[in-house]
């Protein structure tokens, strides 16, 4: 663990404080995450694929090998979905603690934390996850997408 | 389910994008959520009931008419809070994923998931509740305020 | 409690609607908590300290005396990784509900909710605390730095 000198602005405080398009750029993100978990809650499991990546990679624990490319990472949501469905349960996913730096290639690295929710019809919800996910998103025509995302759990 | 082009980009991320307000507009609706989230909690029901036009209506599961104006409003949160007094609890509300849309008539619609956190003195603290929040907020004075307000429960 | 007019915006709706910096700043508040809460988490306890001023001070239930400057803030953030890490727990802060606003001193008042979620190895993650976290932030140097921190539990 090194010693930060305390005279020294971490580069991500630096670069949160001078770049003038900062203020915008972290509302995009934060924009995008909120339609993309709301995709995937509701079970637009193409529509949540189209949000990375034509070859756009998902590493997670539960799997040994990271879905790749759109129909793949569809095809898990859609079976993830119907899954739930069966089960009688609704997931939320909820990103917080948002930590964006841009990276010199132009894509943007995000670290967040992902609370995930699992209610069942007629019960209280109950907290299923907590996640770590790390992301690389590049943009694509005017909006973002995932290009390679690593989500590993605490447990 | 539509299968949408990956060439496109979705509306709400061109918008983001595109909208050079768009930062500004973003933390605007995030800063009036935690606004009126800690006055409902704290028991401020006529300044609560306040964040509403002055015709605003807040329909949710638990009543078969939507609340409409101030006075019901206010009433509504006066109610609850002494509810939560006599029980021991106090409520806590965290709005997260807000996706914002402006509409073509000024008006900006949200669509966020609420956590409802409940403590009853001297225990842990429970999730409560997760609902669905879609909001049509519009701006009055420098500020915004919820026209409409229906929230939806997963349980 | 006041009765606000209905009339007239609350001075944090108008400033946050006439501040040109205010999406600017509001998005710094947030990247710095995300930056803040995952070094907590992590255990950099140096690094945590620093994200105060040199006589920063925090002050929370769980401690008679506030904590003040990097030496005894860093002390308790290592003592606290320690303790969980003797007991097989990790924990998560995420912060929510950020109201923000810009103090004559030019210093920056924030009012927060924080959740702090706890996992144990091996089992589901478990909501352990929430809090309100009243922040005196002030610049240093292009970053902010707390100045004065204050947490309540509802508990």
């Amino acid at each position: 663990m090194s010693v930060r000198t305390d005279q020294t602005a971490a580069p991500e405080d630096r670069a949160a404080a001078t770049d003038p398009g900062f203020g915008h750029l972290y509302a995009q993100v934060q924009q995008f995450y909120a339609r993309q978990m709301q995709l995937l809650d509701s079970g637009a499991a193409e529509e949540w694929a189209a949000t990375f990546t034509e070859d756009g990679t998902f590493a997670r624990p539960s799997s040994p090998e990271p879905a790749r490319g759109h129909a793949e990472l569809a095809a898990g949501a859609r079976a993830a979905a119907e899954r739930l469905a069966a089960e009688g349960l609704s997931h939320r996913h909820v990103i917080g603690m948002t930590a964006v730096r841009r990276e010199p290639d132009g894509s943007v690295f995000v670290r967040s934390y992902a609370q995930v929710f699992a209610t069942r019809r007629g019960e209280a919800p109950r907290l299923h996850l907590i996640c770590v996910c790390e992301d690389v998103l590049v943009r694509e025509g005017p909006g973002l997408k995932v290009r390679e995302r690593v989500v590993t759990h605490d447990a």
